[in-house]
């Protein structure tokens, strides 16, 4: 392989494949970028075999050919060249011979051809959604899902298309949060996908804020979606969705409106008390016209309150105050409404008017 | 005590003091925050028994007294209000009520009789600077001082005053930073004193780039520096500092003029491959009219080479480049001069013409 290229077009390249690169560090081969140059165009491709990320960039491609190179110093070599134009050069394959200006450096390769191969997507089913709308749908869900491995498929977000509508869903066993939003045309099959939160996460960051529609291409246990010459793919969960249709209550005894903002303020403060408490226990009091909201550890305790317009009886409430500012914290509506069964039973926060989001918390139990 | 007080005036002096709260925690009464309130004045102070911070902000003083407060609640807490006035209540010194608006939290306190006693500062000495130069004269040197604690005296910086010239010199055993300013009138007391790196830190930070004057005020072991109603205490270090001007060498056999900026890069480039072997060794050859910059390890190889004008015979030596790009990037000139005597000598950086800093780093011996 021989081009040239680009120095800002290719840190540019370097930076985009670079997040699909394994955390854990445990496959050396993975730790290195895939570089293929054919008909003048250079793509750069990284994985961790569940998410792959490939761009490409113009070049001037004067032998044909693939190298595989530590993705981490060239990254850094990369970053600190000017924008002037670069040499790639794999005379043998072991090293890669960067030329810049009247300097040099060689970096050692691995070998390309033990790289993982990424399979196409064949496209069996597709979802096209503003890339603004995308952005939001992840951002309002991919915090529920679950960190932990104990049950894979919860690591992901479940992408439920029917007629005009998406749901997409996450939940992790304490929390469950559910946004919907209208899709162009009411023609689209039903269909469901579980996709990685961590391949969200990087959609996410990759696609700007904009209007225009984006497509999500599906097969049985892969997704594609492309933006500005990146592409990301990754692989899907496999296995039955929880049923969450069944968790969410309908019914209430209490349900109250307030200002999301005075409510975040509030818990805000009393989390930074109840941090130091194992349980993290907020309690939040419902009456008439007001809420309170109380937290309480050795390092001292809070006690707020906040005007409310409320409906049914009193009631009282204790959760972690983590997952109340997580959901919290990635809506803009002024007011949010708090529906309460039993002190016992899961809590949903929805929007005053409008069924956009559902999130629900399930309560912790107090002894007096 | 009891205040009231100004929301954003607390919270910005909380966030001052704090900077002296140990970063070590094996001592939790240090993790408090003192204050003090008499004459319509809340005084706050924190200290690591090495630097004291102590900030004063004007207050309604209700009752006169004294609490012990831990500062990280504290300070979360504070910086989650908004502007508005707060009252600051200890009923019994066993806790503080803090109230704003019609909302409220209560604080655990430690006991302020336990609280160490910051001895005041009885001026035998001063020193008056410029904020803007002491601030620089502390980046250009700070970065040299040792980071063990093998030899404590290293892990300050010397301040040396001697007519109307102040010398500050902080060295590790490998290199040595030093800087010369001038001070205003030529009526100084010789004088030397030896101050923390980290009291130093703090306060270069709390000063502004400005051109008046301040003052240090030493006594036999402390100091103290006010700025803004804030006043920071520091302990001198004891013992004698190491003759630093015996190691300086006046003498060379090979002198180059070169781009700050070129060598920066190219040492840069140079230590990302470097930082991979072992003894992060960075190769500079100086030739006639160019010199060399050459690293290698097992990730790859750098060789780049940049102008210069170099008056002697041709010279090699070898660094750790870590200590090239500390000094390299604190600096402005746009030229600097590297003074050689051989390979196996220390190797100084000067300015190309004037005598503000010297910058001394030990060669690395290079077996062939």
């Amino acid at each position: 392989m021989k081009v040239i290229c680009d120095g800002l077009a290719l840190s540019d390249a370097v930076s985009k494949v670079i997040k699909a690169i394994p955390i854990k560090k445990n496959n050396s081969i993975l730790e290195s970028i895939k570089f293929m140059a054919y008909n003048n165009t250079l793509t750069l491709l990284a994985t961790d075999l569940e998410l792959a990320i490939k761009k490409s960039i113009i070049a001037d491609v004067k032998i044909e050919g693939e190298a595989l190179i530590p993705a981490k110093f060239f990254a850094e070599l990369i970053r600190s060249l000017s924008t002037e134009q670069l040499k790639l050069d794999t005379a043998d394959g072991k090293e890669v011979l960067i030329e810049y200006g009247d300097n040099k450096g060689i970096i050692k390769c691995g070998d390309v051809a033990e790289y993982p191969n990424i399979e196409e997507v064949e496209k069996k089913a597709e979802l096209k959604i503003s890339k603004k709308e995308l952005k939001d749908v992840i951002n309002k869900t991919i915090f529920a899902a679950a960190a932990e491995d104990t049950r894979p498929i919860l690591k992901g977000c479940l992408f439920e298309v029917s007629g005009d509508n998406l749901t997409v869903v996450a939940l992790d066993g304490y929390r469950l949060a559910l946004c919907n939003k209208k899709l162009n045309g009411a023609d689209n099959k039903e269909e469901k996908f579980v996709i990685p939160a961590r391949s969200l996460s990087e959609i996410s960051k990759l696609i700007e804020n904009e209007e225009n529609d984006i497509t999500l291409i599906f097969d049985k246990d892969k997704m594609l979606v492309e933006a500005d010459n990146t592409v990301i793919i990754s692989r899907l969960l496999s296995g039955d969705f929880i049923n969450y249709k069944n968790i969410i209550l309908k019914e209430f005894n209490t349900t109250a409106v307030f200002s999301r903002e005075q409510f975040s303020s509030s818990v805000g403060r009393a989390s930074i008390i109840s941090r130091m408490s194992k349980n993290k226990l907020v309690k939040i009091e419902i009456k008439e016209n007001y809420l309170t909201v109380d937290s309480n550890s050795e390092a001292g305790n809070i006690h707020e309150s906040i005007p409310t317009k409320t409906e049914g009886k009193d009631n009282i409430i204790c959760f972690n105050g983590q997952y109340l500012l997580d959901f919290i914290n990635v809506l803009t509506d002024d007011f949010i409404k708090m529906n309460i069964k039993a002190s016992n039973s899961p809590c949903i926060f929805t929007q005053v008017e409008g069924e956009e989001y559902v999130y629900l918390i399930l309560p912790m139990r107090v002894t007096a």
